[in-house]
């Protein structure tokens, strides 16, 4: 199967705009599994509430979804992208699935970063998302962190982890190398790039997004200057063997009657 | 405090040598915590379980542990070292920590990597060494690659995460920078330099030591080639705190309610 991303330069506010550019980019592509960044269709830095009111779309209904579901029948892709999302009177961070059969399956941001907590609902599950190809395991930005996040989709049945993003910490591309390889899985990381001054505020987003097989090795990437749509060829089979040695499975080896500590509640 | 890693190449099964030597670096060297390979003392294939029998000891009352005990006490060092333990009947891959106190403590390796599951027992629980100075978290190898192993450590309060290794594969180096970003805590991985040749079987060891800080910056690291020592200044408080934005605290932004699938058994 092909898996890929579309690093992006979205321009804040402007929804119909990004959107039109992304697919006219997608549109050269067919039969894949693609990944764009985190909020790629209104940008990033929304100065309060009232702002993403005003961005944030319903799923399904909303002008962003219903152009890519039209897309992703036309291309025969399954595309995962992020984008705000108004749902029963919240707001959420989240990731959208729209497969090439129809399928419409979302997952809200579970682990929300810095100024997302001011307006943002933090989701209260993961998602997996069952394709044709493979199982797809839907993760945005700063989740990354959290090892626990890979770890369930993996245990989950997940074999590709999409991961929209809005990086700005310079960490999260090694580490994801980690998640691959500790739950032998791939890993599809989509940045953004370009910058966003609102106000006072600025980010500047640091693109470098990649392609990670279940050893740890960068199929394909991208630089932090330009936008780049890359695809590849992978054997999803390789994230359902576990093995690391004749006498190591990763899952096997895992000893969860010692792992209480990480499902404790904190105070 | 003072943190360090002491990277040797032993001989196998040469176990005075190998002590020896190690104090002769060591005896430098006064108040500090230091980390030693995995199976400093021995070496680390063995042929079969006759082999490992002849050459694993007590904790405490072995040769290796009372000479440790000595300079410890002599040199006001924490000494954190790798070896092959005889307990009950039974032989584990250990990481033992002796105090400047006299205290002596012993983590059981978890994670048994490929053919050390054909003579060693794994251990049944993780261990933090209360010093003066700071909270230890041993880890031992193989270990690095279950996140549950050092996320379980840093939950339970390490600051300081001790990895005594014997690495042959090339991917625990910048894991291990996650490991420390990820829960905001220090690492010192020493591993062994050199091969060994035993019968058909063949393992070269990937040397590069390194003491890593919170945010993942690489405080000193050794080559591939030579045995060294080497000793940082930290401020280990950095450790005790996990806020990483105004609004992110790395543990207080986990969820270990969606957390379960982790502790779930398989099978």
């Amino acid at each position: 199967m092909r898996i890929g991303f579309l690093q992006l330069r979205p321009r804040f506010g402007a929804v119909k705009e990004n959107v039109r550019k992304a697919i006219a980019l997608l549109d050269q592509l067919s039969d894949a599994t693609v990944v764009l960044p985190e909020l790629f269709n209104t940008g990033y830095l929304f100065r309060n509430e009232e702002e993403l009111s005003s961005l944030a779309e319903t799923i399904p209904g909303g002008y962003t979804v219903s152009e890519m579901q039209k897309l992703a029948k036309k291309r025969q892709l399954n595309i995962v992208f992020g984008m705000a999302q108004r749902y029963k009177g919240a707001y959420y961070n989240s990731a959208v699935c729209v497969t090439s059969k129809g399928k419409i399956e979302v997952y809200q941001k579970v682990h929300l970063f810095d100024r997302e907590k001011l307006f943002f609902t933090r989701g209260k599950s993961f998602k997996i998302v069952s394709t044709e190809q493979a199982k797809l395991g839907l993760l945005v930005c700063f989740d990354w962190i959290f090892p626990e996040a890979a770890r369930t989709l993996a245990l989950g049945g997940a074999q590709i982890l999409c991961h929209p993003s809005n990086l700005v910490l310079p960490y999260a591309k090694d580490a994801m190398k980690t998640r691959c390889i500790e739950n032998r899985v791939f890993g599809v990381t989509a940045n953004r790039i370009g910058s966003e001054r609102r106000g006072t505020m600025f980010l500047s987003f640091t693109g470098g997004s990649q392609i990670v097989n279940p050893a740890g090795d960068v199929l394909a990437s991208a630089s932090d200057r330009s936008e780049s749509l890359r695809v590849v060829e992978i054997d999803v089979g390789e994230a359902l063997d576990k093995n690391i040695t004749t006498n190591n499975n990763l899952f096997e080896d895992r000893t969860p009657s010692l792992y209480k500590a990480l499902v404790r509640k904190r105070r």
